[in-house]
């Protein structure tokens, strides 16, 4: 069976539309990557080693993958996963991906089949489908591909034509892969992304010891208040100067809060003791956004809020296996009250700069394009995570543009550590925007011209723009 | 850049599909307008003066293009909106027609857009878009517009053929503007709706001085439940002597209650005082509703809910601009439960008519339509604010129609003060209706001879019937 | 007015894409039917007598008609709906007739025209449309059809292909109609499926007195949590002898519980006595699932929960006419946390089948499709009840797939009393799937070869094996 990335795929079968989508997205599919929310490994691009195997580089990372599988009676072990408690598990490379090319179809009709047959395709050149019979030889093409210099992290980066990317990490990293690669003289545009919650978060595990680890980095005393934000500036500061242009913050819900020093500290010392029931937990995080907004007036990080995950919801498996293995799932997650502290307190100030996602797409029409169709200092970030697919992808225009506009939008984020997929990430999304212009222009409600150019800036203008890089 | 109005806008691009929808589209376009809820000013129409300048009538009193404006940073001062406090604001309405223009591209992809180039087109006649460059001429020419006798109030409702349009007033209105139309023997039908949220919110603003008035005007004594009874009847009989078939009830939730006199006699006491908790305002609010039903029983007035809505969410704007200026946002709203005791007391008699609306686009198939598509007295409002677009009403009809059938809704609302732009909304969800039915006659779901019968439906006799037109 | 069952009927209207879902279609179309929820009545094919008239076969059972006829003013009674207090209702089932061919109309955009159409075409070989002026001789021509022996139960049984279909029964039922038909040595394969609501909601009329039936039933004392656990593992085996393969429970929400059995049996003491609050009652319904989930462990029955009902939302309607008219209305239904309890004691063993439903469509892409895109033992059930439709289904199948796959769906379920309209609403069911599948293969997302493989596995493998059939 032939492998085969139609030059039209994910257009609309009417031929009026597809021809616009075509002519649009023929002006912006060579645009530079801008990637400003992601995971991969800054580690790759500093050290610059060939990527292990086809499966520890495609397979064994993506949770995506990984759900799929376990949903349909896979174990983990079998994959390769490693088990906490050091037990038996496949250690065969090519026997993982023989498991996987037998279930490949399992993903049909979903974004990683799109993702990995780009990658099969236009990043390996494979012509033929992935399945049980091809198996064998896609392992060994992929591997023996690894092997060699374009296919190094930093040749992969450049063919991939990404101008900027974005990592993530903790305030208690000391980011020396972002020195690595700043030292190392290499073009390529890497930063980092200040992720606090391990410092921020109570209800975190290893709360006390990492304040006590942040005192040490900063010299700072953490067991005050006032400390703590003083350490927390100083992180900031320091991801600023290793080229963060942005935080991320992973809570449960959306809430904020704006209370005074003395509760403020109240809960701090609370928190110190393992004390806070978990709406004080809450209402601490909530603070603690911010503390972060007020930092921002500052330093100028721009903000984002990515709320309503329940984490490790399969606890069996988080207790064998740890975290991001699958089992973290979207909840019902309000906006409207919960965001009402911070955007009172600097919704209008023209130095704050927050992008708020969902994984609750009911917020869409409902609440957060209201919310950033009237605050200056909101944005909708993109469709995000289970929603990074082409039909969440039309929702989000569908459900956002009416009220929010394009302009209240902030280009697309990859949001992934599958550094492989990429470009075909950006390219679904590319392709989707595309789609969804073309269909405003065939119904007449905007014209071509404007469609080009809202096109080129949902696809470069507005993410850079939005994340200051 | 031409300003088109293609004659097949908001068709579909499919040919079979749109030469459907333009077949129906052709039978029902120049139906009258029948406009059962607005919030046009009623001294237009009584003293019928030249409107102001262009500024004065399309921007600054509407609230769906000062949010988005704000949402990009520009002041509310720099479009002339009055400041409480006296403050300096821009008052030349050129400069302010021109940074408009200057971000007239922000509303690409918004229903704010095609209604603006509508009247632009239809109204005006200018044929060019509206750009920084174009920006002067087009003051210029609106303004002179506004001076001749075509573009007087009267006119304009005569030329949009309007067969009716409601304006919304409260119980403390003396609808003088209203005696002043029939007076004067114009045959424009402008009627009113009585809107009792001053008067029966214990939370609004001046509601213990509201009743003093109430008493004033209609010589009961507001300080009883009975007496505030009263008075509330004898201005829901003097409002349908002006006109009204309708009142309209704009609370934060759908909350009904049926409460025992004794109950509801303690709560009304509370209210004069100051004293209920939110929840309790909640259930007074919510027996309140229930006692206007009760009296529709007498005088047939329709009543309309219009739940969802957290109004002036940003508190800055709202200490310096008032109210009505774009920080109204919806939250998820409720109505299985909320509107249980109502219709468990009302629901099955024939002389009660509710029409309930939401800002939640969640509840169209989950509740509006299962509730409408049972109780004889309930139907389902049309898409609402947020959601008078197109994507909101192709949503709408999507969600409600498979539940609730077409019979269960009420034809469109414009719910506008923008008096311009009623045509051209009316114009957008006739096109939305023919759109959603020829895709039904396109799939052979109906045929073209009964979408032909519901588009009238839609668009002139659904709406007279259920506002009693 | 000519009846057109139009070959193209749901297919897209775009010729490409239509091309495709007729493909699609023709090669599943004649496809046996599988129906594995339901609820048609056993004595019809254990007794195997011709059915009564055209009115009570075809409109008295139907809640889903007689809620829209009661919607517009149609009184139960001129449907000939029995009354409790036995007051006088309309018996001529040829005038009941008339007045649903007069009120027809609403129908349109329904689901239920569509079966209906369906049924009177291709059923009872009508080929004009039903009107009131053609009541008459339609009531005339399929009230002598079910005279003849090819309209009998059986013999339609045999002529919709049905390969075997299952209905429901409370653990009180004996089964008798299952065991004439097995008996009989008619080859229709009609199976039970075990519905304990009546004697596992401390809640439902007659709790307490259906346990000492129980009791009397299975020889065990009821009185005690043990013996109530046992005969109700007593009376799940004797289902499974029968036939049945699955479980169903129609919770009103859907909460698991994982207690001890200290607090289990403090529950049951509570719901013997009618002494539970709401909220332990629901705690008691909830661990009452896993004490089912871990009896399927051994016996192997699929589970399914169909929750997020509010039951007989109309009080008076209930008192004069009882259950199942038209009253149940959709409630917001979580499930994220809600099913915890039981996914982390169950979700991952490979023994446990569950299946959940929904009336929240909101729950999809939110929670359902992530839930079974993670867990091993549960899969999500078709679109249902108000979303057995065509957009319904296309919305179930745009929210779920990118997330879920194909293949952590069962199939379609018809879940319906009114036995003529199965083979239509299966047939809807699988156009609405090519629909989809078309659609997917029109923008390059899979291959026809694959969707033709899905589109079979959709039709009728999937139910199978996710029922054990």
């Amino acid at each position: 069976m032939k492998l085969v990335m139609h030059p039209d795929r994910l257009f609309p079968a009417d031929t009026t539309t597809r021809d616009i989508a075509r002519r649009l997205y023929g002006q912006i599919k060579d645009l530079p990557i801008i990637s400003p929310h992601g995971h991969t490994d800054p580690s790759w691009f500093a050290e610059n080693k060939p990527f292990e195997n086809p499966s520890a580089l495609l397979l064994q990372p993506d949770h995506y993958l990984l759900r799929m599988l376990y949903s349909q009676g896979i174990p983990l072990e079998a994959m390769g996963i490693r088990r906490r408690d050091g037990g038996d598990v496949e250690s065969d490379p090519k026997k993982i991906w023989q498991l996987f090319a037998e279930h490949y179809y399992l993903f049909r009709g979903t974004p990683t089949r799109m993702w990995l047959d780009h990658v099969f395709s236009e990043v390996f050149n494979l012509d033929e489908a992935l399945t049980a019979d091809t198996a064998e030889s896609y392992y060994e093409h992929i591997n023996s591909c690894l092997q060699q210099p374009e296919f190094l992290p930093r040749a992969l980066f450049e063919r991939f034509n990404i101008e900027v990317i974005a990592t993530t990490e903790s305030p208690l990293d000391d980011l020396r892969h972002h020195q690595a690669i700043k030292d190392s003289g290499w073009q390529g545009r890497v930063i980092t992304a200040f992720r606090p919650d391990p410092v921020m978060d109570p209800e975190h595990d290893g709360f006390v010891s990492n304040l006590k680890q942040l005192a040490n980095i900063t010299g700072e005393d953490t067991q005050t208040f006032s400390g703590y934000l003083a350490a927390l500036k100083k992180r900031r500061e320091f991801f600023k100067s290793m080229g963060a242009t942005s935080t991320d913050h992973g809570h449960p819900t959306a809430v904020t809060a704006d209370l005074t020093r003395a509760e403020s500290e109240q809960l701090f010392a609370g928190a110190l003791k393992g004390e806070l029931t978990p709406q004080q937990a809450e209402l601490f995080r909530g603070q603690m956004l911010t503390e972060m907004a007020l930092m921002s007036l500052d330093d100028g990080l721009i903000m984002q809020i990515h709320p309503g995950c329940h984490r490790n919801h399969n606890q069996s498996l988080f207790e064998n296996f740890g975290r991001d293995k699958g089992a973290d799932l979207p909840v019902a997650t309000e906006y409207i009250s919960a965001l009402k502290p911070l955007l009172n307190k600097l919704g209008n100030d023209p130095r704050f700069n927050l992008i708020v996602f969902t994984l609750d797409e009911t917020a869409y029409s409902r609440e957060l394009a209201p919310l950033a169709g009237h605050y200056p200092a909101m944005k909708v970030g993109p469709a995000w995570w289970f929603h990074d697919s082409p039909e969440g992808m039309r929702r989000y225009r569908e459900q956002i543009t009416e009220t929010a506009g394009f302009y209240n939008t902030v280009g697309f984020n990859d949001d992934t550590r599958a550094f492989l997929s990429i470009p075909a990430r950006h390219d679904v999304a590319r392709r989707m925007d595309c789609t969804f212009l073309a269909q405003l222009v065939a119904e007449h409600r905007i014209t071509e011209e404007e469609a080009a150019e809202i096109a080129y800036d949902l696809t470069y203008r507005l993410a850079k723009q939005a994340y200051k890089l």
